[in-house]
């Protein structure tokens, strides 16, 4: 039995968390990713990798969703002193999260692919789920606003989605390639699930490496999405507006249609019950049930209830 | 008046921390080895730049002579979890040193040169001494020996300079210039040191930059050396057995005839005294003094006893 997630950043890791109550981690491979990484001081950082790794491991900041618990600042404090001659600092950077960065840089320079990396990571954090960036290439999205084109990071953290857009832009991704393993995982799966992450830049990403969306589509029948939008509102970051500013409408109903030709089921929260006919009518499958995992075993039945949603019983 | 101090390391920085009690910093421009700088982990680093910087700021580690006071190692704790993935733990970068090549790495990536990102690392430590980088290129340094070709870090930090040298080698250098302000700094002089430093790999390089080595020779006359072996042997470093193993002598006495087609005065330590006539013979001027700055005041009357050799009275 394999499980394939779509995963983005937090809620793909809060959703993985949950499926692993469930199933055992070498059963399951993410495909991640990574339009939003970027890099920063020289050093290549993949924050959505980066997040679904320190989730598993156990050692994510829970307050914020990214980051290292327990992380100190002494690096941020020591470029600090260079901000007046144009040290960025608006990134924030933790130290031992660093140290993350720095390798992944060196063995990037010297060579290695990001695939190769990424494993060596999650090992080095006894992460068993099987980690794959969507494409080894470098694709970097970034976002048409009124205030011009801005890179996603300068956009989500710097101006914290501050401003609408217009446009998603995907530099790279026509020349892309998807990683070692990907459609190969695809094609193997009994089960993939969309995790609740933004369709538009964390799941968009991912489906637009050339073949990826085609080797979803083509598994149709066992693809379950999960909807990031509860009561016409994403539980983090800017999915809710973005669906607007795009031309779509925010609400399950809106990712129902987002997502018709890739999955079978999507799974929506109890606050939107009412959509389910709508949902149907636009020839998804609409499973309703809590999807809000702010509470221990949510994520777990929300798991089960996907698989059931693709044929897995477990 | 204007001193110019060619620079390496530890010895130059403290050589310059004495010059600096008699000499205002604006009066002063150290030209700074940068032939072991390297990348670790995607960054570029400048031991011997930030060697003189933090010193200048009276950040420098005192015991170390390296690194800053009171540094943390978070990052370098984080590294050790890749370890067995390769990354390298070797090379200790303390978190708020990072933070300087952090952003030096993100300047010359944004197309600074290095003179420039230099500049505005002395400013954010008020620094007031100028400092120039022997070249805004990149030389690296490596060393040939019985184990092969090393790179400097490797040889001086790794394997702790345990390993003959037989050849010293400056990638690079060929196609190196002298780095803006350099040259016309040498000719502007009133008075110019060679500073206690390693003459094969400290100075070395920065003479071996194209024009350097002649601007120097064509200022003899107010050229002074300060010997960096007192007694056979070096106070730091593997200077002395590098001399012998290059096929010079260990003695301030090979270290006149090393550089005495460029400075007509070698200043050497009261224990050397007893070569003071064979230097004298080899066509360099000798001034016998306290060259040890392990006392308050000795960098001072250092300084003053060189300046006087180049016909500075203060």
């Amino acid at each position: 039995m394999h499980v394939v997630v779509l995963a983005g950043g937090v809620g793909a890791a809060r959703f993985l968390t949950g499926l692993l109550e469930v199933v055992a981690p070498e059963d399951v491979t993410a495909i991640v990713n990574t339009g939003d990484d970027t890099i920063f001081h020289g050093l290549r950082v993949s924050p959505d990798l980066d997040t679904v790794t320190y989730t598993l491991a156990g050692a994510i900041n829970p307050e914020t969703g990214w980051g290292l618990v327990g992380e100190s600042w002494h690096v941020m404090d020591g470029l600090r002193r260079y901000e007046s001659a144009g040290a960025l600092t608006w990134f924030n950077l933790g130290d031992r999260d660093l140290a993350t960065h720095l390798f992944r840089t060196d063995r990037l320079r010297r060579g290695a692919k990001l695939s190769e990396v990424t494993d060596a990571i999650r090992r080095a954090w006894n992460v068993g789920v099987r980690l794959l960036p969507m494409t080894d290439d470098r694709v970097a999205t970034s976002v048409r606003t009124a205030d011009g084109v801005l890179g996603f990071q300068e956009y989500f953290v710097r101006r914290h989605h501050d401003v609408a857009v217009t446009e998603v832009i995907l530099d790279g991704i026509a020349s892309s390639c998807p990683a070692p393993g990907v459609l190969a995982a695809i094609a193997a799966a009994d089960a993939i699930v969309v995790a609740p992450s933004n369709p538009l830049v964390s799941i968009g990403p991912v489906l637009a490496v050339p073949g990826v969306r085609a080797a979803i589509e083509a598994r149709r029948s066992i693809v379950c999405a999960v909807s990031p939008i509860i009561a016409g509102a994403a539980l983090k970051g800017p999915a809710d507006r973005m669906l607007v500013e795009l031309g779509h409408e925010a609400s399950a109903l809106g990712v129902a249609r987002l997502y018709a030709s890739l999955c079978s089921t999507l799974v929506i929260d109890d606050a939107d019950a009412a959509l389910a006919p709508s949902i149907e009518a636009a020839g998804v499958h609409a499973v309703v049930t809590d999807t809000i995992m702010a509470h221990p075993g949510v994520g777990a039945s929300l798991a089960i209830a996907c698989l059931a949603a693709c044929g897995v019983r477990l």
